[in-house]
């Protein structure tokens, strides 16, 4: 119906490994619900893209510092927090064993992005993609080969946020659309300028394509069908609120 | 398709005033789309509920204090800054005329939720509910008794977050779903415990009924249904992270 949005879970993908096309699998899964449309927002969990990139660590052979385990407590591993804090720019805050950390990206979470869940095997660990608008984008560039239609492509992850509890999935990696939609100067019905000017979409997106994916379900990807979207060559760097305007750092 | 989530605008909703019958209005819209389906969960805009509850002020009259005047700086308009004093349980950040606050339901947001744009007049702003799990109850109800299907709801508003730019919608009431489903011991494929145990599903919910709402579209309400959602009699609050387990206040 006009105006709809639906989400459509991407089933089938099979456990994926290092070097393995990840946009060759998505198709397959893509072809079983018949196809891509125009204007179709294409979401995949940001642990697929970083297991076939190769961003899994094992904690063998990891030498914890002073401060892993200062930070790891009695309840944590040293190694693992070692981890994190090799793919963290900054510590944002701590209580042992948990580390919210800003990335190198810019991201601030819990963890750096660092899991344990879902990785090979018990001593494995899953690391965020080291550019995601760039894994983004290259998805969105093969999927284009394997499939005819352009999607635009969000690369997603599960965030805690402050004041609130519980994750959400938002956009760690954009390509295709504009990730921020600016609705200054728009009126409302009464004539004034709106008071949300600024939404993060491509988080809404992420958000509601979790709703049909699902980590005890095995399904990776989604596709986010109907959203009135604006192309753009952005990417989730737009998401991050730049340091000098943040009032929570 | 099984497995499809699926988010459907509720249109042609008039304008609301004090008194307004929401349920029913909803009710023709969603007549209109076909009725309710079982499982179904309808998001509301918080502005919506909050005129048809009277919780709309208007500035003329508001006498502002030094504090307000301070707050609001050169640019702001210390009545509006006032009022958003009023509703605020505590302030937590300010960069006049910015001001973040805790409401008091416990949420931290910008000007503690109290908006100029969609208002009656110039000088009207609108408050949040008063009590927004108490509001998704009645709706819940009353869409029962109008359209024989007891939907969840959730009221959703428009929010800003640390660290990030733009809003996104979450759920300030909700009446039906449990807002946060737990996966703890839930296992993966590995058969390890998942990393993120607890996801605020009606804040996702929120999100996905953002894409088909908007506030310059005059759409106030939307359907989001297939979500496999967690029956349950808890609210909104319990998506606030407690003052003492928040590490960022």
């Amino acid at each position: 119906m006009t105006g709809e949005v639906r989400v459509i879970p991407l089933r089938g993908v099979p456990e994926l490994e290092e070097g393995d096309d990840l946009a060759a699998e998505l198709a397959v899964a893509i072809a079983a619900v018949g196809g891509l449309e125009r204007g179709d927002v294409v979401v995949v969990a940001q642990k697929a893209v970083s297991k076939v990139e190769g961003r899994v660590v094992s904690l063998d052979g990891v030498e914890p510092t002073a401060r892993a385990v200062e930070l790891a407590g009695p309840d944590g591993d040293p190694r693992h927090v070692q981890v994190i804090l090799d793919e963290s720019a900054e510590i944002v805050r701590s209580r042992p064993p948990l580390v919210i950390a800003e990335t190198r990206h810019g991201f601030v979470c819990a963890s750096a992005g660092v899991d344990a869940s879902n990785a090979k095997g018990p001593r494995t660990v899953v690391l965020l993609p080291l550019d995601p608008d760039a894994s983004a984008r290259r998805l969105r560039e093969r999927l284009l080969e394997t499939t005819g239609v352009a999607p635009a492509v969000v690369v997603s992850d599960s965030f805690g946020r402050a004041w609130r509890q519980g994750t959400t999935d938002v956009a760690l990696g954009v390509a295709g659309i504009a990730p921020v939609t600016d609705m200054r100067g728009e009126l409302d019905a009464a004539g004034r300028e709106l008071h949300s000017t600024r939404i993060a979409v491509a988080d809404e997106i992420a958000g509601a394509a979790e709703l049909v994916m699902g980590k005890a379900r095995g399904i990776p990807a989604a596709i986010v069908r109907g959203v009135d979207v604006e192309p753009g060559e952005g990417g989730a760097a737009e998401l991050v609120m730049p340091r000098d305007r943040d009032l929570f750092r």
